[in-house]
């Protein structure tokens, strides 16, 4: 970018320009120069030879980054043998010397190798970027998992929540980040900056995102709210042009309608549920007359679970749902599966307090996030989603996750170590009426 | 502090602000507490539980805090039965779940409490001052240093040079920052206000310092710099009111007289090396006319290393010179010396290119850190530093290290493998003069 | 906007909060509020008075604020006798009471309420909006003038060149005010976001504009800018998609292609002639390979003229060079007048260097402005618009105005004095080959 | 200064750079410098001469600027001729034509010189810079008032309420701002930075300074406050060394005990009277147990008074105490007239509310500025200051003013047109008990 006036450019690191400026010339291959960042030279000039790494990588062949991983996986990886000796000696005289030993021992050297390319220029974000290209390996050689786990451990480490900016977004944001919000929105597609404007802009609409200080233009994670008079069951309602707009104050609800991670590189490390309940927390701080935070929520695996129960039921209500649901044809909007509202919405309420994977938790992935974080499931939204997206998924239905700050400890606790979905005594109604056959 | 309005307060990370505004009164003690954290439960509502571990902490005594510390010391600890298992795993099938899991059960569980504790309101700094308390308790109580090793691994990959920001430091500087500079200084005590503008107005002189995005309140390490026509020799000439200023396009040389790190807590984490070759890399940037960077040193360990040989050869030239040295009195100069100019001088270039540690490396830690940076020694220069503490330490004798970019990586190399002590002919050429005897 | 997290909010004044919070309820009508606020009770609570004077004319309909304006205009006018007396006064005794008091009486008190006015939260902002009302009054009530001519004298002296900031618009500039310039762009319309993208993000594009500290969310003026390797003769050239970007610093000439005034209320008031010259030695500065600074301007009188000289002399080569252009259809380009480029390139020399207005200045009003900047015409470039308004305007005529710094003020001087079109010899040669029979 | 990242710096204008690092070397005089910025040429490159002619300012000698002066108040005055001609024909036809005629010909050229300086980059503080020369001339040379005239004419209107912008001055404030509040403190001296700290950074402590953005290194005024339980009566008690601090959120009271005007060039334009009232509303917005808004006021020319009463009536009252307040010798407290503490007090409230000046306003300076504004007086205080200077000027004694929001507009109604002192009935108690013979 041509300049960059922007209050976010304060936050990145100053590099050695010299160093920036100057184009590498680095003759070494990408193995050398993992051995030169390794060595003790790499103390003296790491941030030279880390820049010029990565020129090196960014541009390699996928092949040739395969390799490169494979070098790092393989001949950068902890010795079992020494790992077993360093645990006996840590065993024998429990020292701080051996405890560091054992440590060093137990850690790929790799991980030294991660940790000195990130003094280069936009290290983090290269980092980021290299794991995503890792990320797309994993399918077809699954060894490099191993590299793989300490990307994560590494991430984990770094974007720690305590390192972790909260920023608004909203209409007076740089556009250079507004277009990422643009291009990373994952839940309800924003189709053109008039989209977007309708979301950031009025005054019953908020945007928030966590961002890196080592990583300032790019957002981590956003959520969106929309700020109303009651719980809000329909997201096109919600994202109406020409809707009734209210002022922030009058507002007693928070509707957290869509939340999006943006960063590929960066998966394992969990950041929704902090948002959320930083978000939650700061605007109850500052409009006093916010009473309910509940989330509007897809249910982005309902059609795949009845496609699975109608297999395993031929004759049964999935079956028929399932059947409905698929026929319905593009620019089609609920007509045709009306008659299926009330069996619809029961198997719904099953699907999430009954269905459970082999470890005892939901089906539902959305499900998992917000249970996980203390929600509760608080009612299901009939035509909640009325897109062919939303259909095709969720034969457009939506629920609300009940976001009660008192209650989102024990809510925790009885899911973390019992499984209990905590829901709405209406939801529970719904599923003890559902019936499968 | 009352008001912000400091841009240095954008860095800082925006926390829950019913957290923090709310007093902390939690009723359980510091060991549940911890439990707590570790917990499940911990990750709903971890943000809280660490802010209110940090609140009971910042009230303990002596006594109680070294009780906690002990508490992470032996029940949060590695245990070697496991890590032996794990590693036997490891070596068994090489997979990146047994890579994980070694990883996990050689790594103390108190380290993952510090991660966790990171998220509370000033985590970060909380987390180093709680250390600094800890490396107090470690001559009385060894065995705390396992303790020790972990917040040592912790802070080397969180102050990993790139995610540091280095800052100019000058009289725009807000008062706060400029208050902690006068304090940490500890190489040439910044005797006032005054005394410190003299140091950062003129247009001759600079100041940087590293700071952490999660501590921007707090600098980390800064270095003072002159802007000079000539490699400058006193200390005392460099600091004199009423000298003569120059415009920063004269100059020709930057002395890098006075570098200080500021956190004890972060004992350990190196980012001298780094500073120094950043800021020679942008002023030579910035100001092409300058072609040369060296430091203006003292030689802290000088006097103690004449009155060790003074001991062993009783009556040598390093006895004659010690009885001198110690022989000034409160308020007198060099002027008893005077006459040991010749034999002083050869005697300190002998101590650095001859005296080594058992390990090899010389015996000055100064030396140490510049020519482990890669710098050389270029001269020594009598009545360098005349105040009370430079006679008193190293004879008033200081030195210049030279920092020549191109120079930097050969000179650490042959610093780290063969512990080469790079010097001009000059220097070498009064070590060949130097007798002990 | 909900929230303003953007640094331009930083320049804007704080006000008193518990007036820009309440809604004003203050049940004076207009005129009274005029009053209160030029009396001494206004020096009480003058902010106060001017946010209820605003919100009220703000309110106000068409005929109503009429009804205001003519009330500043009679109402709060000179007194012509005063004024004689007061011109007597001074000649007889010269002294600084006379010569305040002659001022003070030769100045309507209309400007006193206006400059009252300004202490309302937004005042400065909220008398350009009044400003533009009044002006699309002065066709239907002619003597409103009077009103206007204080308004603009307000004005320039508040909006002197020594109160404007120069920023870079870039794509980090955020985007309310990235909107504004899609709104206020005048010569070149911005087609949609990926428009202003194509004109901001490349490294050879440049955008500037002066904003006032009092108006920080408010361009007053904005110029685009093209570097280029040689002068560009066509805008559909420069604005392509998918055209061939190079480095800033490779670039040989920077082209001001467009330049826009935002505020109609700030009619009168020149930023212009500062804004080329300050950014033309800026990019001097900052990029030494830039030698030549012209623009690409248009010629948005040619065919008015071709239309005047038309009817003068119906049988000659402005009637049918006319014919020509007006015969272009939609869709067509400039097949149908190439014929014609000859002899329309000389027609367009002599209009410019022979067609003049009663006042001996030419009659095109783009090159007044910047012959009286002291730029220099270059060039005449056939096919240098072919956009529909191009053709219609100009026959897709372009030209280059010449900004050599080191020649403005001898161009300024003898356009000026002597009414001299400082235009280069190719140009003056086409002129003479003109031949309008 | 060497290196400015200071976020004020962000307020300033960008200046043509070229112009700004050029030395300037304008052979011309200063008046041809002046012609030449009045002339045509002017317009073209106005920026550069404006430049030149500052720099040639700059440098001359007091008897070159008096002469500059005189050439400014002589040579560009109005013509009286040709103001009364201009009325007339104003009175003639009443166009907006001969109105703006009109201004112009009463306007002297000194102004539009005036305004052209400040297009140079620092323009607006170098034109304050050369009122305070020219305010220093005016007891010598009267008649310079004339241009003295036009200077407070044009700083009135560029200095309006509305540019300035309100920021808090505290610890975190950059020191080149700090160090001039210590130098600007003219009601209780700051006696160094310690002193300093001890005013901003205690959680009870507010500063507040207006800013120009076209100074924005220059504060204009300042306002310090205590926040407390109780009407303060002392300053040596507000500013004590290891006083009991307290809470903002506890405070009932905010004490503004010390408002400092910045700029001498800026005397009579007055921003007090906006920003105690602007600090006050905005204090009672952020912290809403603030009930009562007092100023600890000295009353600098009680004893002035006393020695004119003295010699008035030389065996009165007043006489006596005058007597005993001068015979106060230094370091003495204010043993040595505790026994008149009842006649002091008295002959206090009695020049408050009795002693007029021919205009009828009060006496003291202090209370005309108070009470001008619309605050009412509120008690006297005895050992207010008991400081030298406080003994000296006003025997100890200093009092609160108390600007209660609801009362100031007709307090200052009362006061601007029937010159009533509005005071508490215990003042007017006291004053009748007053006895002076």
């Amino acid at each position: 970018m041509s300049n960059n006036s922007s209050i976010y450019g304060m936050l990145s690191s100053v590099f050695e320009r010299a160093i920036v400026f100057s184009k590498s010339d680095d003759k070494r291959s990408i193995t050398e120069l993992c051995d030169a960042l390794l060595s003790g030279r790499g103390e003296a000039t790491g941030t030279k030879i880390a820049h010029a790494l990565f020129n090196k990588y960014e541009t390699l062949s996928h092949e040739d980054k395969q390799e490169f991983f494979l070098h790092l996986n393989e001949n950068l990886d902890v010795s079992p043998d020494e790992a077993e000796a360093a645990a006996a000696d840590y065993a024998k005289n429990m020292s701080a010397e051996a405890l560091k030993n054992l440590r060093k021992i137990c850690e790929p050297k790799r991980l030294e190798l991660l940790r000195r390319l990130n003094s280069a220029p936009g290290g983090t974000e290269r980092l980021v970027r290299m794991r995503e290209d890792l990320l797309g390996m994993l399918n077809d050689i699954g060894r490099l998992k191993r590299t793989d786990v300490d990307f994560e451990y590494l991430f984990s480490s770094w974007f720690n929540r305590g390192f972790l900016v909260l920023r608004p977004i909203d209409w007076t944001t740089p556009a250079h980040i507004l277009e990422k919000v643009i291009s990373y929105e994952a839940v309800h597609e924003i189709s053109s900056w008039d989209d977007l404007r309708r979301r950031l802009l009025p005054a019953d609409r908020r945007c928030y995102a966590f961002f890196h200080p080592a990583m300032p233009d790019e957002p981590l994670i956003f959520v969106e709210i929309a700020l109303t008079n009651e719980i809000a069951r329909s997201v096109q309602k919600v994202l109406a042009e020409g809707r009734d707009e209210i002022e922030a104050e009058e507002a007693t609800a928070a509707i957290f309608y869509s939340i999006s991670n943006c960063q590929k590189g960066l998966q394992g490390v969990s950041f929704g549920n902090f948002l959320i309940k930083q978000v939650a927390s700061d605007l109850a701080y500052d409009l006093p007359n916010l009473k309910t935070f509940v989330t509007l929520s897809p249910v982005p695996a309902f059609t795949r679970w009845l496609a699975k129960a109608s297999k395993e039921e031929p004759d049964g209500k999935a079956h028929e749902a399932l059947g409905a649901v698929l026929g319905i044809e593009d620019g089609e909007g609920l007509e045709r599966i009306t008659s299926l509202q009330g069996s619809l919405t029961e198997l719904l309420a099953h699907y999430f307090l009954n269905e459970k994977r082999p470890d005892g938790l939901p089906f539902d992935p959305v499900a998992r996030f917000h249970l996980g974080n203390g929600a509760s499931l608080l009612q299901i939204n009939w035509a909640g989603d009325v897109s062919a997206k939303g259909l095709k998924q969720s034969a457009g239905l939506m629920v609300n996750y009940h976001y009660n700050l008192k209650d989102v400890e024990a809510n925790h606790e009885a899911y973390a170590q019992d499984r209990v979905v905590v829901a709405h005594k209406s939801v529970k109604a719904l599923a003890d009426k559902a019936r499968l056959g």
